[in-house]
Formats: structure tokens, C-alpha cells, sequence
């Protein structure tokens, strides 16, 4: 016999204060299910920080009671932070079969692919883990196999739609499944965590079939020259279009840029691409075809510096040089943030003769506001948690959540680390649990904060000088110094006076310490610091940081 | 007697290559005029740079030459420079009333308002500079009196258009002078230097009067908040537009941020401005009138950390705060690598519970291709020369001129620096001059160079560590140390165990240098330097700056 107000926890670990680092756990009694495990790309202050991952002290702390890891599909942002989660937290993995394989690709590069269990799952079918039931659903997305999930509690039905389109006439597999949505409406859904991102755009998200028709006018009007395609290393299916288009016209195919190789081996092994016999060359071939019988298909539509079209664009690339006559197609938009970048690889390009195409030749993978809405009135859910997204983003799908006739109380807006109390009589944050992404910079996780940050901030803006004074440990008597060196501020050899000037400076305020006898280092050193750079400032309204550093013998 | 094949010289110091940074020299036998000079921000790269003003060696040495500074309109980048390149070279500047208002606001700010000659111009007026006769002609743009030149030289016409739009109806002033282009297409054009900003946008660009439509409705739709609309602060039409629409709705005007407030003076004061007695309050007044009753202008439009907006978002304005009901108008795009900071103030504003309209309330100043090619159509050149815009807008616009019938070698895509001879024989880049901008940080100007900045992005990645040695001066025994210090590479109490490792691989390092008595030190230096960054490396990943210090007693 159901107990009455059975109260199930909804816990974002991340993802809802920043794009990325997707991870949500879902707790009743002695069960947690982790839903996703992605990463996040650093914001702009965070100074060489190469990634940002979950913090996982929570789970840490109830990893008795975690049952499993559940993937709704395969991009970074959902993805990414599994080997890092892992190597502190081992549970099982549950995913549909291109998600699992490039799961593995990542378990594989850190030596994690034997210790980890891991079970494929189907649309349509169900797992138990604990005391939750986890239906995977079909949904359409920019990659193949995306799933939303139907998370079965004793506390009601949650549905969580991961990221997703409603795609009628998908390129590969079937469209959405949206009967089981109606059914899951019609059994009662207590709560809807879907998919924010387009949640300001009005209408709907256009089928990926439409980029065909584009890329066949493209591949007439340029049928003289080589075309050099840039795109998701991830969006399997807007490489099969490519691929099917290349074939059409009687192309080749090159891929270039490593992501892009393994994400296409993967899914070619998995049976995600359908690639026509000899259609697919290495670079080293390129030779014997001339320009109009080849597609470079390659990473780097974000203007990302390392990735293959960059090092084309820059001439650095060993195999593959811009020429005039190519024709180079973005298939994508620029992620914010990105232009610039973007801007500047397609400027290089244009530079070395190439015909630049960024119109036309990308949809969305995320709903629009009509998608959004057909989800709500097909699964009716009592409660509406917006995901995905900034904080604009879950806004703007709170007032479409509004506009179905919601009550204000039951949409709510969560924060990272918020834990959610719900039950069919009312929804309550109860809690805050730790959710600050963690900083990885090369190997180090978490040895970066934000002391090390603002030192480099300081750093970048201004440099430093290094003040190097040498005492005799009984007399105090400076021995050495004080020397002055500097780096990242000014060039010294055109700056003799004002760094002669600043040795003067703080001679004088060390003297004077000297002569009223200070013996304590860190007021010496304080004396010098605003000596210093009271004089730097007036001079040249810089502020650099200031080391001085004493030595005993 | 006209002598056969003239040669004047057109010399672009800026603007070429990067956005900003406008400024060409027109050279012909011993007269140079120079047109526009801006300055540009720095590019991502240029880590704690002010701003970029352009390279006036050429200038200097042909400093008697020079005749005198005519500027086309009152934007940064047309303006930004002057009294930087003032205080090198005294000319006269000559421009259009309200530019010449904006040019005295710097000129003040810089305290060079007395020590220079100026004239105002108006349009259709002339003026005589040397062998050259100036003509400046009405154009439309996103500031008011904007201005083309028709340069009259011994070699031929040279029509400049500025950053111009075609606009038939615009909100102040005159439409663009088109009969004239017209005309001086009649006298013979030998080359047009136009705008090339939208040159890869089709159609026409919209009137400014179509935006007044929107703030329409969105005043209407909003009437019961409090309205705050950001915008860039030159566009003192935009701001004209916001204050009519104020004044209609019955609402008082307050304007935030000093741009905008210095902007608003100049204009208003100049006639540039119209605004009803009683409708500009000051922000303390605010207190006195109901949300309704209130438009807030600001700039900020851009992300722009420190301006109003970005501060009101972060609640560290002190005189406004944003509250639940307000609506805020971004009547603006951003410009391109801004959308992340403009999206971060937008999602600060919604979690505050403003309403963020960021749609249709913003038109170009600049000419898209169906009026690009209007001014082609009218004033024939002979050669073109497109300028303003990142290389692919330059491309763009030549094949904008090669589809109007251009013969290939008379359409010139030039670089900063480049000495193009001109004359009604052939065109010929004939040299090349400094161009490079230069760069402002604080107080210095020109004193930061590459290898400053490579040693701040070194910094700003991965800190540095400073090792400290004292050595006896003439046993070369180690006295002190090896002692290190680190700043922006981690947290070094969470990683005491790596300190002290790298302190004996220095060590070591050091007692090898030693013990084999080698006692040059940049010896000694190199190989602690070795010694430590492989350790790190290998340890860590990680690549910071090493600056071993020698100190000897």
C-alpha cells in the first residue's frame, strides 16, 4: 500500500548557473540515480583552466545509496566529467548505444574502460536501479540515440526530456517518440524537467532533413571547387548529410581533426553512419583526386585555436593548405563567445582566397517555444522544473510554462546545489548542497581557486616585479640588492629611468626601515610594496604586483 | 597647364586590418591631408592593454608636409586618437559642428583644447589644404552630421564616404546628399573609398524612424513599469528617439553613465538635440515619481563591466537598483566578441526580475550592398578601394564592385601601411610604411610590446615560481636558499608535497652546478630553470613562468 506524501529529492549538482556540467541526482530514501555527468568550458576569468567538472562532495557523502549512473546522450556537456566522477565514485553506467560509445572513448583515454560496469539500454525499455524505475524514451537531438528519461518513484512520475527536439522527419532512426509522452501525461506526471535553451525563440526548431536541399544548391554552385565543411565533431547526422551529399555528386570524403575521426568511428562501427563504399579517404590520398572530386569534412567551426581549420586558416596545418578557389562552409553558429574567434578564422581564410559560406547550413538540436509548449500539454505535469540553460533561458520556458495555465507556485527555478523536496502536495527547496564547478588545469583538479585565479588576473593585466633584498642576519644590514626585476610589464630597455627610478624608491623605503631599526620582514616588505607601488601608480597608472623578497645570511 | 598622369598618393595607417583605428593619409608632391583618427580596443591577445592608437612615424617624418586633420564623423574609431596623435603633431582639425563638439570633450579631457586650431565645417562647404580642396557632403549614419569628402586633387576626385547608410528619412537633418555623388560622378570619380561594413548583408538598411515604431509598442506594452533602454552613447539619434517617445508616454528621462551624460550635453547643447522643457530629471529626482512615470537611458549596451548597466546588474550602482516589474531594452547588437559579457548582464538582470527586451529596437549605420552599390552607380569611379571592415567585408565589397561592371585590376583591397600611387593611368601599391597600432597601458604609450605581452599570456595561463639562491661571492657556496616562491599556480597549502619536491629537484640541480664549479650564472640559471620546468611538467601538466635569482654576498 502507497504511503501518503511520498517525497522524492530533485538535486542539481550543476548545469543551472552555467552552460554545461549537466549532473542532477535524484534521491528517495536509500536510492540516488545520477542523471548525466557533463562538463563545462571555462568562463573567461577562469585563466588557464583547461575544464570545469561537478563537484561531488554530496554523492561522496551517499555513495551507499547511489545506485547508477543514467546518460541521456553523448555530448561533452553531459558527458565530459565522467572519467573525473568515476575515478572518485564507481557506479554503473546506463546509456542507448552511440552514447555508451563514446562514453567508452573517454573511459578508454584515462584507462577506465574495464572497472567500469556498463549496461546499453533501448528506447522503450526500462531499468531498475533502487527503488526508481528509469524508462529511456526516444527524443530527436543534434546527435543520434538522445533519450529522455521517465524516472518511475514511489513519489510519482518525473520526466526529464534531456536535451531535445521534435524532429518529424529526423535524418537517421525514428522521430520523438510523443505517444509516450501522452501516455506518461495520462498516467499522471509529477514533474517535468525539460529542455530550456531555445526557450526564448518563438515557433519551431526546423528539421535537420532541411540542411539538405542548402548543402545540394551549395555543392551545384560550387561543383569547380574543393569544399571544406566545418562542423560539430559531435552532430553525427549533419556529417551523414555531408557524406550523402559528397556521394551524390560523385565526392570523396576527407576527415580531418581528431574528434571528428573518432566520433565517425564510432558511429560508423555502431551502425549511426552509413558511409557508401570508397567514399571515405585519408589526407595522404587527397593527391590523386583533383579539387572538384573532394569534401573535407574537419573540426574547428568555433574558431577553436588547436582545432584542424584553425591550423589551415593559420598555416600551420601538415597536410592540408588553404588555396584560392576553396570553398569553406560553417555549418553551425558560433556558441557565444565564440564570434570572435569564428570572425577571425573565416578572415584568415578569406585572406588566402577562399569563398567563406556561414548562412544556412545549420539548425538547432534544442526545442523552440511551440516544442516546448506540445510537451506540457502532452504530459500535464503537476510541477515544472526548467533545465538547461541560462538563467534567461529558464525563465523565459518558466512563462511559457506560466502561459499553459501552470500554477506560479508548482514552476520552479532552481540553482545549482538546491535540493528539491517534492510531493503531490507541495514542492520545497529543503537544502543546498555543494555545487561550485571544480577548476581542472592539467592534471591538477581543484588545486587552482580562486587565490591562484586573481593572481593570475593581476598577472595578465599588469605583470610583476620581484624586489630581492639580501640582510645580514645580526646587523640587518642590507647586503645585497635591492635589485628589481621584472616580467609582463614594461619593456626594461626603453624604461632605464623609470626602473632606475623605482630602485630609488625603494632603497630609500628600505633605508628608512633599516634606520629605525625594523627587524620584522613583513612590515620591511609591506614598506616596500606601497613604496613601490605608490610610485608605479603615479607614473604610469599601473598596478602590478609587487613581490619583494628578502633573503638571510 | 594640367601636367599628364598625376600621382597622388593614398596611405592607409589603420583601419585596414583590424575594426577601428580609422586614419589614411592623402599624399600628393609636398601636401599630406589626413583623414579620420581613430583608436581601436584591444584584441583578446592583449592582455591589460588600454586601447590601440595608430603608428605616426610617417607622419612625423613628413610632419612638414602635413596640411591639416579632417574627420568625417564623431565615433571612437574616427576620433578616438586625436590627442594622443596630437600631442605628437600640432595640425588643424577640420569637421562637421557636432563632431567637432565630441573632438573638444577629448581635447579638454587631455588638456590640448587651447593649444589647437580648429574649424567647423558645414556640409557642402569646402576647404583648402595645401594642393587639395576638401568638400564635405551629407551622408546618413548612427550619429547626426556625419560627413563623405570629395577630395579634389591635381591627379582626380577622391570621394571618402565615412561610415554612411543611405537613410531617406531620417530622424535628424538631412537625407544623404545623393544628388551630389551624383554630380561629382558626372565630373569624373578617379576612386571611391567606401564604407564596407555591411558589405556582406543584402537589401537595403532600415530608416532610424523604423525603430521609433517599436519603442511605440514596447512603451505601450510596458506602460506600467519603469522602462531602462541601454544604447551606445554616440547614437544621439537613438537617444533623440527615446526622449520623443518618453515625452509622448508623459514619462521623465534620466541618463546614466558619463559617455552618455557627456554625449547628451554635447549634442544637446549644439542643437543636436531636442529635448521638451521639464523632461530631462536628474537620477535624485528619481525618488519623486512613480516607475511609470520613469525612461532610464544608460549606456552599458555592450557587457561593458564598468558602465551603468553592468553595474546596476550587480548591484553595485549606487544611486539605482534593478527590482521585479522593471524592463530593460538592449537597443543595440552586440558587437561581435561581446555577446558573452552582454549575455552575463542579461541573465543578472533576469535573476533580478527585469524583463530583458533585446529585439528589434535596433537598426546599422552602415550601408548594406543594395546602397553601396547606389554609390557606385552614381559616382563611376575609376578605381575603388573599399575600406572599413575586417578583411572578408573588404572582399565583399569587391565583389559588390566587380557585379557593377568594375574592371578587376581598378578595384584595390589595400593594407594598413601599403602606399598606393594613383593616377588615371594605372594603379601601384609603391611602398610601405609603419602601421602597426600602438599600444596604451595606462600612462605608457608604445612601452608594452610583444615581448611583455607573450611573458603576461605566460603568466596569465600558468603563474610563475621564483627560486631564490644566495651564493658567497667568492667561495660560490650556497649561503641561502634554494628558497621558492609562486603566485598563480596553486594553492600552495593544498600542495605542500609539490613545493617541497620541486625544492629538491632544485636543489639538486643546483649542488650539480656546484660541485662541477660552474659559476656563470646564467648557467647555474639554465639549469634550474631545466631542472624545475621538467619536474613540473610532469607532474602537473603544467608550463609556468621559472625566474631563478642569483644573489650574491
Amino acid at each position: 500500500m502507497k504511503k501518503e506524501n511520498q517525497t522524492v529529492k530533485i538535486i542539481p549538482l550543476g548545469g543551472m548557473e552555467q552552460i554545461g556540467m549537466n549532473i542532477t541526482a535524484i534521491e528517495y530514501e536509500d536510492s540516488i540515480i545520477v542523471i548525466d555527468c557533463g562538463l563545462s568550458f571555462p568562463s573567461d576569468d577562469m585563466l588557464g583552466i583547461d575544464l570545469v567538472i561537478p563537484d561531488t562532495t554530496y554523492l561522496k557523502e551517499n555513495v551507499k545509496k547511489i545506485k547508477g549512473l543514467v546518460i541521456t546522450h553523448g555530448h561533452e556537456d553531459h558527458i565530459g566529467a565522467i572519467p573525473y566522477v568515476l575515478k572518485e565514485i564507481n557506479m554503473p553506467i546506463y546509456a542507448t548505444k552511440l552514447t555508451m560509445g563514446l562514453i567508452d572513448c573517454k573511459l578508454k583515454e584515462h584507462n577506465l574502460s574495464r572497472s567500469i560496469r556498463k549496461k546499453v539500454v533501448k528506447h522503450g525499455q526500462s531499468i531498475n536501479l533502487g527503488c526508481f524505475r528509469i524508462e529511456f524514451i526516444k527524443t530527436n537531438h543534434s546527435i543520434a540515440d538522445a533519450a529522455a528519461l521517465a524516472i518511475y518513484t514511489p513519489a510519482g512520475i518525473i520526466v526529464h526530456t534531456g536535451d531535445f527536439k521534435v524532429d518529424h522527419t529526423p535524418l537517421f532512426g525514428e522521430a520523438i517518440d510523443l505517444g509516450r509522452f501522452a501516455e506518461l501525461g495520462k498516467k499522471g506526471v509529477l514533474a517535468l524537467m525539460a529542455d530550456s535553451t531555445n526557450a526564448e525563440r518563438p515557433g519551431y526548431t526546423m528539421s535537420e532533413q532541411t540542411v539538405r536541399v542548402t548543402f545540394e544548391h551549395l555543392f551545384q554552385e560550387y561543383k569547380k571547387s574543393r569544399i571544406i565543411i566545418a562542423t560539430f565533431a559531435s552532430n553525427v547526422d549533419r556529417v551523414q548529410q555531408i557524406i550523402n551529399t559528397a556521394y551524390q555528386f560523385g565526392r570523396k570524403v576527407v576527415v580531418e581533426g581528431r574528434s571528428m575521426v573518432n566520433t565517425i568511428e564510432v558511429a560508423s562501427e555502431l551502425g549511426y553512419l552509413d558511409i557508401p563504399e570508397n567514399t571515405l579517404i585519408e589526407v595522404e590520398q587527397m593527391k590523386n583526386y583533383v579539387d572538384e572530386q573532394i569534401v573535407l569534412i574537419t573540426t574547428g567551426s568555433q574558431g577553436e585555436t588547436m582545432a584542424a581549420l584553425s591550423r589551415m586558416a593559420a598555416s600551420v596545418h601538415k597536410k592540408i593548405s588553404i588555396k584560392p578557389g576553396d570553398t569553406v562552409i560553417f555549418s553551425s553558429h558560433p556558441i557565444p563567445g565564440n564570434e570572435k574567434a569564428v570572425s577571425k578564422v573565416m578572415n584568415e581564410l578569406a585572406r588566402k582566397g577562399a569563398k567563406i559560406i556561414f548562412q544556412d547550413t545549420h539548425v538547432s538540436g534544442h526545442a523552440c517555444q511551440e516544442e516546448i509548449k506540445l510537451i506540457y500539454a502532452l504530459t500535464k505535469p503537476q510541477y515544472a522544473i526548467p533545465v538547461h540553460g541560462e538563467y534567461r533561458h529558464l525563465k523565459a520556458h518558466r512563462d511559457l510554462a506560466l502561459s499553459m495555465g501552470m500554477d506560479k507556485k508548482n514552476v520552479i527555478l532552481l540553482s545549482s546545489g538546491d535540493v528539491l523536496s517534492l510531493n503531490k502536495e507541495e514542492a520545497r527547496i529543503t537544502g543546498k548542497v555543494p555545487a561550485h564547478g571544480i577548476m581542472v588545469d592539467g592534471l591538477g583538479v581543484g588545486d587552482v581557486g580562486n587565490i591562484v585565479l586573481k593572481d593570475r588576473q593581476q598577472l595578465s593585466q599588469n605583470g610583476l616585479l620581484i624586489v630581492v633584498v639580501t640582510l645580514e642576519r645580526h646587523s640587518g644590514m642590507c647586503l645585497a640588492g635591492p635589485d628589481i626585476v621584472s616580467r609582463g610589464f614594461v619593456y626594461v630597455r626603453e624604461s632605464e629611468t623609470l626602473m632606475e627610478d623605482a630602485r630609488h624608491v625603494v632603497a630609500e623605503a628600505l633605508e628608512e626601515c633599516l634606520s629605525k631599526n625594523v627587524t620584522d620582514w613583513s612590515r620591511i616588505k609591506a614598506a616596500i610594496k606601497d613604496a613601490l607601488s605608490e610610485f608605479l601608480w603615479k607614473r604610469t597608472k599601473r598596478n602590478p604586483m609587487i613581490l619583494p623578497i628578502i633573503t638571510e645570511v
